[in-house]
């Protein structure tokens, strides 16, 4: 506490806010830090920007894709701390995805393509569900790109619940993203190819190969996509990149645009200049501009086809019956991005220096005036450009994606060659400021920034390379999202944020108040059906099955024991587990392993998760919870005895190595009335204050009393079996008596010195 | 630029520093961040002593183990940032770990056991390779828990080379630590089970169930284990815990602890009471002293068994010889920590308020006087605890783990139930300070604390729990990593970092100027055997192999095209992948994968990958990069076509959807020579200033004049193709021409940045 005053003198004398009681530091200790870490002013700034205390929390929450890893990753903002990542398309043991049988179901939903099986995704597009155009919180979709699939993941728990394959496409890259309700989610082919995954040679590539626009049915109440209530439109093989719905005045309509306008199909090795050559060869390439309403209309009319299960309408059709135009927009775009009111559309063409604004208004009179520059070589009929846009801006080099502020008319655009971003306003097309970022920047972020209302206050850069910008760990770098302040008029870089796995492609921010996830299941829950599980079973009720060849377990886990703690089967058993986590209290989450064997559950409190594997050695097989959950932790485990297919012994637990007397009884009972006393003290300080004022306490306590009613139970056994004066079981119990004590001491504690610092008041 | 000068003149008003330019902002732009945010004076100090500027590097670099996740976390101190997620028991797509065949031979030393496979670990501790005791920066090892393993990560490219199963136990714990110049690297079983993963019933746990602690040999030079130089001691079944080695005067020895010497075994579905309450019932456990130099003797001299495969000293040797030690401590502990010195051996019994300070010398003492109170039922001699111990301090509930500072006799240690951390010296034997953690400490980190000379400045504390630190994430919930300052008298805390995937066991951390890792690969390198790749090919060399039913492709990957671009297969061949980046340039990654298929390659600068898989469907399967590479990133794509096993059409490429005049061509030629200006205006830039002071800036400079060449070579195709009066190939040669020059102008833009924003001067 010799720490001065000097800083805290300074503060208070040049500003009339009531500082916290913080004290006693001295202005050499702010300075001091500042030179030994190097930091100017504007840095400390940036810091009390970005900094977020114990205990505090973040103002939105982001969903970023995973890229390759297959997952998605949450963090906050402003503090840029990741809060965890979500398995999707790819196992993830921590979680137990891919690891029970509930979550092997779900993965498998996706994985299983053609006889192969694909455990990992390209998750590319994140999307919130949205109510009238705004985001609700209550579902996250994200496609894959490398095996055309959606993903639904509930905000209840953050887990993925369904996946859903692409039966027509080979590659997508335009989703997901959602109509204004919800009703449907956007999946946008990428690479062309024969529809419905069929083979033709490439020498038929214009006649035999498309693209293709999945709009997926998503079914609120049950929170899943329903493919017979999905179609799909066909598109010429432009190579379509990304997609977006209209809203408000654009709201039936859809956008997506595409880079190989070309068709053009490389082949380096005999000769022919690449890809990236002939797909950039043209000025233009074609925006998609689709009436989903109208297809909804052919589709629910029967006016389809099918192919390989899902329903197509065909190119012709769509031509014909106004389902779809194009519009030119400069070569090679990577983003199509429709404004919050809904009149604009905004296109980024990557080789061209210009942002383009189509003005919906403009395009609707155009249709309507049936004035068309012609025809495609599918009949698609095309706008002429000049008819159809507000205005071009030239932003700068390599313009790729736009997202919006919650000032009208004020947007950010991503300049890849430049590695900078450009706040400017389709307003009026005029650049208002730039800012450079590190490096080469893709997706941008703004809070809210795709919906009716955005949110204003931070943007994120979701930067493709970091080169030097961190710690070196070898050739293979973190990615760097960089959180930047647009609260002023002047963009402020607040923030480099290493992502430590995967290449996110996309990122969605929602204000946090609008999440409300639970923090437990249900009793007995099978989260990834959202119901009831079938195999729980309550304290008392635990069993195991036994038929020939199959042994099943119906076990649960608690602070600090599993029932049962030995399981006995014999070699070539098909065994099951089914755990069932006891717990109410928050973040009590058990794990459950087995030696040597692929298996590992996360069981969150109230969840029941299964496990099938086949017992193929004989062996002894330690199984053991893997979160570290109590003091007692690492004493919660047991035993799989496996025993060989003609073993004749003895079945039951060993003997014990140690056996207990009278005294080592009554030491360890007095110890326990000790230790009561204490626990009496800190249940009396609790309920002496206005802890029901606190749910987090409220919470707390009501575990602590659960753990306490437990010690009754061991100390009613203990004292039972000293009454028939077997004192190694009256000691053994009245351990476990004890033990319950220090799991109530510990929460007690826990709960005490939460109403200290959070300001409990005693009650009368 | 409004923003006034109020705080700048307030900074400097009362400091001699010479602060950043920074400038423009005014007091109540802080005042008014920090009333917006809620944070007051304290909370600014502590933002300013993590916060790191883009840019600026951390301190240290830590290494935690990602339990369950079966992978190793890599972050920064201060800052805190996660920085790499590496794969090691687990696969990981986004790094193609498990995916490529280089990376799936590691995995599979493994993953493959008895017939099962075993695709995830419990990751406990790492440990980094010492010289003498200190870190060197050169490799990580870890230990998984579940299946007993050992991994050998290279900090040269943080890449997972190598890991070994031990064939003696079932479970592990006290590992992996190393001897000061790590020769050996402990791995000490923790739940008993016969050794050799043999069967035995429960009824014979006292006379076959052992633990054993193994010290894997490693080669230095190879960068290896040897498991034929190494070796394993037998010990009694009391459910081993931690180990550590001797350092200094305790060279020579290794310490493991123990929780369950009762040798309980539980059944709680039989009445019995559960391991929990049998495994707490004794005072104390034993610390097992073990004089491995001496066991090494003896492994050398061929006094051991053979146990599958593993040499093992027989508990009755270990006895006789003198190679094993107990001592009581007090009961269920989780931590023996060797102090810097290596006087002193620290061990906190959970279940006591207590931590005991061991004195190495008074232990060798006791042991030459032959002072024992008598043996084990294994033979093992037991010394007793009050003749071996310098002193035992009360700091607290449920004391953990100890680490140290670099003040001497300063120690640091874990409170688990009263969820705090003690700072005490053990020395004198006091209590100096503590701090409320939130909630619930496992291991603490200080920077290089378990080595010779640990640094001070930080310590993490490794929460088990987070519950309402965080915005809520679903009943899963991140763990909590706080950091704390300790550079002071008392601890300051400074800031709660959730960890999002995986629940942390032990972290350590090393000064980050020891790393010295690389950012390329040497040309066509494989990464795991640390050899040039004999599947590598140089630009121009690429070729496809085809043998009947099998089709071998030697392949590149550039920005932004992969040669071939296109490979026709027939349904059933065996395909396989070898590609190589041609990459120089940092942070240069190219991805690999293949539509629909579970083919996802990471491919750093320089590195060969292969990949082989069944064509097990006719179809059009697009591969692609999956690292955004370039500006036109999308546009690296190839296909691979499967053919009908009875398909008779013709190969080769398509016929393109477009054709070019030579007006087109004309244009585009136009263009690129406006661009060619522009970036001679770059280079002039570049070179007029001294860049050669700069590596950074050097190197990016070389891969801009890279790309230049490479424009060079397609701008001279382009015009022997005009000069023949084939425009359609001279127009699209022209545009790859441009294409380079877009990728020039990208790195060239960024050099130049680069320099301005670092104070490059004018050359003469």
């Amino acid at each position: 506490m010799k720490i001065g005053t000097k800083l805290a003198t300074l503060f208070a004398a040049t500003s009339a806010l009531a500082l916290g009681a913080g004290g006693a530091w001295s202005a050499e200790s702010l300075q001091d830090v500042m030179k030994r870490r190097g930091l100017n002013e504007q840095d400390v700034l940036a810091a009390t920007k970005t900094y977020t205390p114990s205990g505090k929390r973040d103002e939105f929450i982001a969903f970023s894709s995973g890229g390759q890893s297959g997952q998605v990753i949450v963090y906050g903002v402003p503090s840029m701390r990741i809060l965890k990542y979500i398995g999707v398309f790819t196992p993830e043991p921590w979680q137990g995805y891919g690891y029970d049988e509930e979550s092997k179901k779900v993965l498998a939903e996706g994985s299983k393509v053609d006889g192969r099986e694909v455990l990992f995704g390209d998750t590319h597009h994140p999307a919130i569900s949205e109510t009238n155009g705004d985001y609700d919180g209550q579902y996250l979709f994200i496609n894959d790109k490398n095996t055309p699939r959606i993903a639904v993941i509930d905000l209840k728990d953050f887990e993925t619940k369904q996946i859903v394959q692409n039966p027509v496409i080979s590659s997508d890259h335009g989703g997901a993203f959602v109509t204004p309700n919800t009703d449907y989610i956007i999946e946008a082919s990428q690479y062309p190819a024969p529809l419905g995954h069929a083979f033709a040679p490439l020498e038929q590539f214009n006649e035999k190969y498309r693209g293709a626009i999945t709009y997926w049915h998503f079914n609120r109440e049950k929170g899943r996509i329903e493919p017979d209530k999905s179609f799909t439109i066909e598109t010429p093989p432009y190579s379509q990149d990304l997609s977006d719905f209209g809203k408000l005045d654009s709201d039936g309509w859809s956008f997506t645009n595409s880079f190989c306008s070309e068709r053009y199909v490389g082949g380096i090795e005999s000769g022919r200049p690449p890809f990236e050559a002939g797909c950039s060869a043209k000025d233009t390439d074609y925006l998609h501009v689709v009436n989903w309403k109208k297809a909804e209309e052919l589709f629910k009319a029967g006016k389809t086809k099918m192919v390989n299960g899902m329903a197509v309408i065909p190119l012709d059709v769509a031509a014909r019956e106004g389902v779809m135009f194009l519009i030119p927009e400069p070569k090679s775009p990577h983003g199509v991005d429709v404004t919050p009111n809904g009149k604009y559309v905004i296109v980024s063409g990557k080789l061209d220096t210009h942002v383009t604004v189509y003005d919906f208004a403009k395009i609707q009179a155009t249709i309507k005036a049936g004035k068309f520059t012609g025809k495609d070589e599918y009949g698609l009929p095309i706008l002429d450009l000049k008819d159809t846009i507000h205005t071009q801006v030239e932003v700068g080099l390599g313009p790729l994606h736009t997202q919006y502020d919650s000032k009208p008319c004020v947007a950010y655009t991503s300049l890849y060659v430049d590695s900078m971003v450009a706040k400017w306003n389709y307003c009026e097309g005029k650049v208002l400021d730039k800012v450079s970022i590190q490096y080469n920047v893709g997706h941008l972020m703004t809070m809210e920034g795709d919906t009716q209302h955005p949110k204003g206050g931070y943007l994120v850069a979701l930067n493709k390379l970091a080169i030097d910008r961190f710690n070196p760990v070898g050739p293979l770098h973190p990615q760097n999202h960089q959180l930047i302040d647009i609260g002023g008029d002047k963009m402020q870089m607040l923030y480099d944020m290493p992502l430590p796995l995967g290449e996110p492609h996309y990122v969605v921010a929602i204000s946090a108040d609008k999440l409300k996830p639970s923090v437990r299941y249900p009793f007995g829950w099978n989260s990834r059906e959202d119901e009831k599980s079938a195999f729980a079973v309550r304290p008392g009720s635990e069993r195991v099955d036994r038929k020939p060849g199959k042994v099943e377990v119906f076990g649960t886990a608690i602070r600090s024991h599993f029932t049962p703690e030995i399981v006995e089967v014999t070699e070539g058993d098909e065994v099951t587990f089914h755990m069932t986590n006891l717990e109410r209290a928050e973040d009590e989450t058990h794990g459950f392993a087995v030696s040597r064997h692929n298996v590992n559950l996360s069981l969150e409190p109230g969840k029941t998760s299964s496990v099938t594997f086949k017992a193929n050695k004989a062996g002894v097989y330690p199984y053991y919870c893997t979160e570290f959950c109590s003091a007692l932790h690492l004493e919660m485990e047991g035993y799989l005895i496996v025993r060989p297919a003609n073993y004749k012994g003895a079945e039951g637990a060993g003997k014990a190595g140690t056996s207990y007397s009278k005294a080592d009884y009554e030491t360890r009972v007095k110890t326990n009335v000790e230790t009561q006393k204490v626990i009496d003290g800190v249940v009396a300080y609790i309920t002496s204050v206005n802890y029901k004022d606190f749910p987090t306490a409220t919470g707390l306590f009501e575990d602590a009393a659960d753990q306490l009613g437990r010690a009754k139970e061991a100390k009613d056994k203990s004292e039972s079996f000293a009454a028939k004066q077997d004192w190694n079981n009256a000691m053994l119990w009245a351990e476990q008596w004890f033990q319950y004590q220090v799991k109530a001491a510990d929460i007690g504690l826990r709960t005490k010195t939460f109403l200290e610092q959070n300001g409990a008041k005693k009650v009368q």
